[in-house]
Order: C-alpha cells, then structure tokens, then sequence
C-alpha cells in the first residue's frame, strides 16, 4: 500500500485522545458555571466540523448551539452572543485571521473561550480561556457530548468513550479495506471535468470539506458538494452519464436520503463511486456508536483516496500556488 | 429588452405586498398565543429563503430560529422541536414530498404551521394552520420581521414596510440598468466549463438558490457557489486566470467579505464578473434598508441574466430532463 504507516496512522488517533481527562474537566467546569448558548466559531474545514457536531446534536439535546462563520460572527454579529456564551474556536496554525478577530471579539464581550488548537504558543493557543492542544472528532465528541451529559441528556457519556477508545486500533483495518476501491476511483477520475460529492446528517460537513479542503485546495481538482437532500431540487439534472458522482455514506438517520440519491443515480449515471463506512468492519464497537463514529471511519477511507489522488495527479498535497503565499 | 415586461414584473411584485393585512393578523396572533421557537422547514430553493431570513434575523432578535431541511428534519429530527414551535413552510406546487412528510410530522406533534404556498387547494395550502398564499422576500420579511417587532426588537417595522411598497415600482429600473452586463455576462459564459459563484450574510441564500436551481436546474450548467468567507479556506485554490467566477454582492454588513474576494481575484483570474445591489438606484429607499432588500433587488438582476443564459444556450428554462419526469 502506498504511503501507508499503520503505526503511525494508530499513533496519532490515539494522540486524539490523550486529552481526555482535561476536556472533561474543562466541560465540567463550564457545566457547572452555566452558559447560555454554544458558539462553535470556525471557518473552512473548522466550520465544517461545527456542522457536523450540529447534526450529532440536534436530536440529542436542548442546549442551544451554534455553528457559525467567524467572517460572519465579525461582520453581520449575533444578537444572541452575549458573555454567557461559550465559544468554541478550532484551528491548526493558531493564527487564521478570521478566527483571531472573532475570539477578539468575543473576549471583549466578556465570552469564555475553548480553544482546540494544534500549535502551542500560537495566537489563539494564546488567547483560549481553556486551551487544548489539536482538533479532530475524538476531542470535540468528548467535550460536545460531556456537555450534554451534564445537560441530563446523555447517559451513555461512559459507554461512547469506551467505545472511541477503540477506535484508533481498528482504523488500519478500514484504511486496508478502502485501498482497492480508493486506488481504483483516483485512477478513473483524477482528472475528470469535475467531481460531484454528496453527503448528509453529520457526513455532510466531512463531504463539503473534503471537497474544498481536499479536492479544491490540496488537488485543484472541480469540485460541487451537495447535501442528498438538496441534491434532488436542482443538482440532478446536471448530472450526465458520463459524471463522476461520489457518494459518502455515514450510519446516522439521514441514510434513507443517500439511498434515495443512490438508487436514482443508477438510472442516470454510469460513474457512481459509493464510500460507505457501514461496509467497514468495526469489532468491538457497539453498533449504536457507529453513526456517530461515520466521519472518524471516513477519515480512514478519505486518508486512502488523497494518496492516489496525489499519485495519479502527479501533484503533492503540500502545494498552494496562493494560499498563503499572496496576501488578500 | 429580450422578453422583458415592465407592467407585469410591477403587477407581479405588487401582488407580492397584497397580503399585507392577513400576514399580520396571523404574525400578531402567534406572538400573542406564543411560541418557543421557529423552524422554517424547506428544500432546495426553499431552504434558501430561511438561510437568507436566518442571516437577516441574526443581528436583530434573540428569538430562536432554525433554518431546518426537510429531508433532516423527517429523518434526525430534533429535539428542540415541540408543540411550542412554529413552523414556516414555503412551496410553490404545495405538494414537495419531504416538506408534506415535514408538515405531517410537525402538527402530528402539536405545532402550528404557517404555509407560504402558490397553489390554493394543493396538499400542503390544506395542511397548513394558517394559508398565505405565496411566498416572496415581501412576504417573508413582513412576516419574521413582525415578529421580531412583536418582540420588541424592531420598532422601525412601519418604516420598513413603507419602503417596501416603493420596491415593486422601482424593479423595471433596476432590470433596465442590469442589462448590458447581464448580456454581456451570458453571452460570454454561456458555455464555460463551470461557473464559480460568490456572495454572503443574506445574499449567500440567492447565491447558493441560483447556482443549484436556475444555472444547474434550468440550464444544466456546471456550478460551484461558496461564501465569500469560505472562499479563501480551499476553493481560492482552484481558480485559474481563465475560470467564471460571478460575486453577487448585497448591502448587508458582511460586504467587506466580498470585497476581500473580489480584490483577490482581480489579480488571478480575467474573468470577474460582479452584480453588485448597491450599485443600483432606488429612489424613495431609505439608505438603511438597502442591505435588507438586497435579495429582492438582486431578483431583478437575475432575471436578466436569466433571460440572456436561456437564448445564447438555447435552453429554454422550463425544460428538465429528470426533474419530475422520473420517479425518485
């Protein structure tokens, strides 16, 4: 398998929960001060990940959150942020401009800040009331989910960590299992016209953002993204046989609508590539965790494809020829 | 002017304001009964319209609003969702699928429902607690911000609705000044291989709503929109100096997102083709209700570009290929 690190790949997914003991304390702490509502500030791939929890959200709870733009949070505001919200920033470099502006703003209306930031020392590690150090989903589900345990609203907080404990072990076991069907996509369609993804509920944020994280920004390749709900009231009747039409399943409520955009693409397209992450064997997880797992499985399926794409398109990840390498 | 009616396009706004007297009755009756919360539940084009609403409402109010898909609506659900809620619903058939299986779900619980819906007699007009016959910015602005005034949040409501008033007389100037450009615009993009589309705050609805349903939907044009704020997070990447990109600028207070994104790109891409509401004259409106109407100034603009796609592609907007003609 090429570009493959097994140990590596567990390595760091188990680094993603090293955390735990100090994001419980911190949801606790915040549990026990109140807040009014949740502002899960981001942008980009960052935004995507407060839909995602969004969606894992709405049918569990009460608690008022809010995923939010931080080029929107500066600009049109909120009427409903006050100094009893609680922000919850994330960001890789610590520096986004965008993200610096709206924990700027939010310190100064008195807000507390949970920052989820991969580099210490930076300016946002540097401003988070409560700084922990890096992303992904392990963190946020433990922090999102111990907040609505504490909300009453959660009684399996124990029995999910017990499960994504095991998560980090199995996740060689997906990236094998993608290999041959994400090596086979990049070599058929890297350099089709454009690519057509499609997600939903809580696949739908990894969906868009591998699309302009991924596609877009590391692989110059055309992207659209469309929810499968959406996707029948307009999207549709762009797509010709010949499309390229990538489908990421998740195993949360929503499947009913990516089968319903299966089954219809069958008819009209003869390019369909489906990633389903219930196709992946998952021992020992309780099967009522899997839909909340979907976009940590995917992540291992996603990790697969970027490879060929790089291979087959001849273009490495790393290069930008503008992002932050112009100023704008 | 290719298929241009002045008359008809006032006729058509005008009707638009002749539900003033019911709107309002209906809007007061549920301030005074009460409510915890809003959905407005649509699809497609119709969830375009509550993002849009969503972004107005924003800065504005503390009451709860939730701009909810259909499609996840019926398969998560939410648990913010009770008896207590008020649901607003739009359709111009009255009989989308997952927005009937939305109404079904939402009185089989208890909620009221308000139906903007064209077509009296259709599914959804029967369903419907309270029949608006239609929908539109007019009416959805004087509905919401009603109830925002209702609230106490939005004391200049008669203001704003006398300005309203002034629109629909004022919409064949701004088709007449959109003209050269919306031309100029299709009969050199018609066919390009993808067209890149750009707005924010409450023109990302209409931004998103004329990628997917007029240029995808209506004249099988491949299409990407992003927000100006997730513009530099991946897709900036992907623009070569040869590639469309349209910015559909409003007035709203997220306008210095879309001047960062055009500034960019005029020095990457050729070209740049920018629709901008402030550049129109309205005589009568007052300065501070030009970014609220922006996404009905904004229609008339479309409209031509509309008229100009339709005769250089030579693809009449009523043709579909799938929509409605198979089974899904």
């Amino acid at each position: 398998m090429l570009k493959y690190d097994p140990a590596k790949m567990v390595e760091r997914a188990k680094g993603c929960l090293a955390n735990k003991k100090e994001i419980i304390e911190v949801a606790d702490k915040l549990s026990q001060e109140g807040f009014s509502n949740i502002f899960f500030i981001g942008v980009g791939g960052t935004i995507t990940y407060a839909w995602s929890i969004q969606e894992t959200l709405k049918p569990l709870t009460t608690l008022e959150y809010h995923a939010e733009h931080a080029a929107d949070f500066n600009t049109l505001g909120n009427k409903k942020f006050t100094k009893d919200s609680l922000v919850v920033i994330s960001s890789s470099t610590g520096d986004t401009k965008e993200v610096v502006e709206a924990v700027d703003k939010a310190k100064a209306a008195g807000a507390r800040v949970v920052g989820f930031v991969d580099t210490p020392g930076s300016p946002l590690a540097e401003k988070a009331d409560y700084y922990i150090p890096g992303g992904s989903y392990y963190r946020y589900y433990t922090f999102f989910l111990r907040l609505v345990h504490n909300n009453g609203e959660y009684p399996e907080f124990d029995e999910m960590y017990a499960n994504l404990e095991k998560l980090p072990e199995l996740m060689p076991t997906v990236a094998e299992a993608a290999e041959k069907d994400a090596e086979e996509f990049a070599r058929i369609h890297r350099d089709d016209a454009i690519q057509y993804l499609i997600g939903s509920g809580n696949m739908w944020g990894p969906t868009y953002s591998y699309a302009m994280c991924i596609m877009e920004e590391m692989q110059w390749m055309r992207t659209k993204s469309v929810t499968a709900g959406d996707f029948f009231h307009g999207t549709l009747e762009v797509i010709g046989r010949d499309d390229s039409v990538i489908l990421f399943y998740g195993e949360d409520a929503t499947r009913p609508q990516m089968e319903r955009a299966e089954k219809f693409l069958h008819t009209i397209c003869k390019n369909v590539t489906v990633f389903d992450t219930a196709k992946y064997e998952l021992p020992g997880i309780d099967k009522k965790f899997r839909g909340l797992f979907s976009p940590i499985v995917l992540g291992g399926i996603t990790g697969r494809i970027g490879v060929y794409l790089e291979e087959y398109g001849k273009h490495p990840m790393p290069i930008r020829r503008y992002y932050r390498k112009l100023d704008y």
